[in-house]
């Protein structure tokens, strides 16, 4: 089978071409072909024996998503976007990608649904199509009422797709993915960022800045979890799935000292003596409008597995970043 | 001050600007100008005393959604629509009038918001935004998953609409109106025709079509309530709205038996009798797919009023179309 993969030069494109080198096998299908996309050119992923095309390109053009579709890949994952800080920044991008972006791709498989071309689509949302207040857990039927533009365009893109779905265009599930912790690579700018940094500086024995009380609650999964869930939506049955096509993925819901907690009893003492509390109002504001955990249930009951410990997070990235030991 | 009304052809359109003429006060203000806008030419409302322009329009052409902005009415009652079995047939207009057409509008009016253009825009949505399966009552904070074309552009408008109020563009807010009952007119093709057409027909003495079984429940408001909604969603302090901008109007859940029982209250036995029984498979099965009534808490608290029974809908019916008495 052929697989296109937007967005393949972010994190979870990379880890999700990389797992399809490992086990090329997805269901009862043999992936032979992968097509990279993303506006910087993606890498291949090691050690896979089929064909691989990486191109740099841009969605926002409508000319262009009709070439990737023209391929007829089997199977289209679809994870290119702006992220939440920029869209917020750059109305006019945000849109254009997050939204154009993503209905130019919808289109131009509509365009050749007629000659009979059908794939499946898995696209990644995410959380912030929920906005504060919010209940905890929150059910998988609670209304989506996003308080950032990036949040805002994936709760469009999901609509599109489950009506882009029912028309019989392709045949599509979108996933909302939880924060993804703990996230390789450097310390970054975004407001997330502390969440993955109070773990990972830690355990290579560098110090990390908390700036968020303790008791702030958030839902995760580690980008195992992720590359798992876009696995399982690329082959589940999805007449079990029916018309309602976005689901929440589940995760663990743990407060930021529990997070501390689990890295103590995984790593000592010692890394968590490394983090440093640096309160920050503005952050702590805009992180205590976020998710605090979900129900999920119907995704697990379709048979998406996520942690379930924190504990269980922070091994994964041991095992997945640093060769499965501690330095 | 200056409204401009789009879909001011339609129904609901007709009836707010004739209202708008009747009473020009709204809240603080008095309404000097309108302007009408809508695919076919719009006719001016009787005994309105200010200026009114009526135009023959395409939303869904950006130049046209600037034109009409660049008037810079102080009110903007956005109705202009594709109805729901027209865009269920013709995909690419549904899509064009509805989404496109409505995204067109606010970004005329985001283009302007640099120069201190900040409008109020009211926006007719639907409980179309719902899809089944759906408890009973729906609460405010349910999910949106809508199973028709329509229902689906009426939920991305509505998130656009949030989105750009929240980013300072415009003060909006969007209503999800009820199916409205007793609609004037003549019976038509419409699957929801029925609920209307087995009271205003009997109401003159003609036979009316009942497809469905009288279990069916479903929500309904008058014409005459939907007017005041728009009255008073044109008027209504919004900070007390905060950013979950869309709110599903008030309105009064029956089942058909229920109906049919009001219209003997009103009307009597002879009206009943006119109604005849001719079981469609095809309209019971998309009509037990719709909302069959709300909460609508939030509506309620904030000052919409609906009808509290449905022989107050008929009876507002024979007020406002049969002279206040029945023929």
């Amino acid at each position: 089978m052929h697989i296109a993969i937007t967005g393949a030069a972010g994190m979870v494109g990379r880890k999700f071409a990389e797992s399809v080198a490992r086990d090329p096998v997805l269901g009862t299908r043999t992936v032979e072909r992968l097509t990279l996309w993303d506006v910087v050119q993606p890498q291949p992923p090691a050690g896979f024996a089929g064909r691989v095309d990486c191109l740099s390109t841009d969605l926002a053009d409508p000319a262009q998503a009709q070439a990737l579709v023209a391929q007829r890949p089997d199977l289209i994952v679809h994870l290119a976007a702006v992220v939440s800080g920029e869209a917020e920044l750059d109305f006019d991008k945000g849109y254009r990608v997050n939204l154009d972006g993503t209905r130019h791709l919808f289109e131009a498989i509509r365009q050749l649904s007629a000659d009979g071309y059908h794939p499946r689509v898995v696209f990644a949302s995410s959380i912030a199509v929920y906005g504060a207040p919010l209940p905890y857990p929150i059910p998988d039927d609670y209304h989506q009422t996003p308080l950032t533009s990036y949040g805002t365009q994936k709760a469009i893109d999901e609509l599109l797709l489950a009506d882009y779905s029912r028309r019989g265009f392709f045949d599509g599930i979108g996933i909302r993915l939880p924060t993804l912790c703990v996230r390789p690579g450097k310390p970054n700018k975004a407001a997330s960022g502390f969440f993955s940094s109070i773990v990972r500086e830690p355990l290579i024995g560098q110090e990390a800045v908390l700036p968020v009380p303790e008791d702030v609650r958030h839902w995760h999964a580690s980008p195992r979890s992720a590359v798992g869930f876009l696995r399982h939506a690329a082959t589940l049955d999805l007449a079990r799935v029916g018309p309602r096509r976005n689901l929440t993925m589940p995760g663990v819901s743990v407060t930021v000292g529990e997070q501390i907690e689990a890295l103590r009893r995984v790593a000592g003492e010692k890394a968590v003596r490394l983090i440093r509390r640096e309160p920050d109002p503005a952050i702590t504001e805009i992180v205590r409008g976020w998710a605090p955990g979900f129900a999920a249930t119907r995704a697990r009951e379709l048979g998406f597995v996520a942690e379930s410990s924190f504990d269980e997070v922070i091994r994964a990235h041991i095992e997945d970043e640093l060769g499965g030991r501690l330095p």
